[in-house]
């Protein structure tokens, strides 16, 4: 099968010096690439500069993107050609829009016109003692997909922080339907730490749970190629 | 000679998964490290996590910070026991403070109550169609050096962006004066790609010009090493 994954996180640049990050190592992405590709299967790796990944060899191919905008550009001719997308990436949700200091908040007539400004300098002046940065929504990559090649299986992942499981398995469950995935990957960054990773595995008829990153690396796998 | 050197670029939380970064690959400061370590003097390394470091040595200790509050912390006790201190990492300008919808900012009375105010979910929510995040200034570290330890040799760095030759010593003869730099590494973005790195070495009496990140390494090197 011909295997797509994400992994790493992205960074929309504020200036040329400066990005808002999503923190993300890429190893999880590099273990769940790493079981796919022991066992025979094709992997597409969209992934970032800073990510981990798995050694160079000849069923892998590995893209590097750094923002949504060239997440999106890169991931729509790969989703149609692919049988399975795992979206382990950590996308940014937010962009920066403009960022000025606090008297042209202040002194703006209505909010929203700051909205459509835009920073002409490349790198935005350090004078002031605050700066106001405005951001947008950036497009739900995962929302895409099912329009981009409706066939294509999808694994979504579903990252919260300090939750409660009901509350963490609501939110998998409306990502699960919205975005018509075969599965959700649903965890909490509490339960996060190096190789250990609690994580459960929801579809729409059952909960699968992993303990560390080769584990839910391995449940996936196992979903994945069971499947029909 | 005992040399302490900062290199990589800080990132500052927004929350538990989204942070503001400098970029920096760290490999000037790697040079500038190896060339030292070549010729036998002690190096201690102040770096991120991201960045490119040099091998494992005998004479090399390396300090890995993530933030500037991290970073100060870090260097006021090494910046007491060092002869030379290079100052080539990228430091985060301003941290967040609070971070909230458009219709928060649209009704408050005074724009500045948000500034007092503080984010109390771990991951701050998505689904506003904008964010506004006020950042406040960070101290300046470089500022702090000398009172620290007055009788440091300090080098600093400033990298604009698309400015003029002028402009660009303008700002560095001020830094020079202002920190009590022994020299300021002066540097525009926009010559700055890959191994190539123009950059101009200023001190009070003369200035030397580089074209590569090896040069200006090596630059930096004969100047603190013929110093006095």
């Amino acid at each position: 099968m011909k295997i797509l994954i994400t992994s790493g996180g992205t960074t929309e640049k504020i200036d040329s010096v400066r990005g808002i990050t999503n923190h993300a190592t890429g190893s999880l992405g590099k273990y769940i690439a790493e079981i796919f590709l022991e066992n025979g299967h094709e992997v597409t790796l969209v992934t970032t500069k800073g990510a981990v990944k798995p050694q160079k060899q000849p069923h892998l191919t590995t893209y590097i993107v750094s923002n949504v905008d060239s997440l999106v550009e890169t991931l729509e001719p790969l989703v149609k050609t692919h049988d399975v997308f795992i979206h382990s990436m950590a996308v940014s949700d937010y962009t920066p829009v403009y960022m000025t200091d606090l008297d042209e908040v202040e002194n703006a007539e209505h909010i929203s016109d700051l909205l459509t400004q835009q920073n002409t300098e490349s790198k935005i002046s350090s004078k002031a003692d605050y700066q106001v940065l405005f951001l947008k929504k950036t497009p739900k990559v995962i929302s895409l997909v099912k329009t981009w090649n409706p066939d294509i299986m999808l694994i979504g992942f579903k990252l919260l922080v300090n939750v409660s499981k009901d509350e963490l398995f609501a939110v998998a469950r409306a990502s699960l339907k919205k975005n018509k995935a075969h599965y959700i990957v649903a965890n909490d960054l509490n339960e996060i730490n190096g190789t250990q990773h609690h994580a459960y595995l929801l579809s729409e008829s059952d909960v699968t749970e992993a303990e560390t990153k080769a584990e839910l690396a391995k449940l996936i796998f196992e979903r994945v190629t069971n499947h029909d």
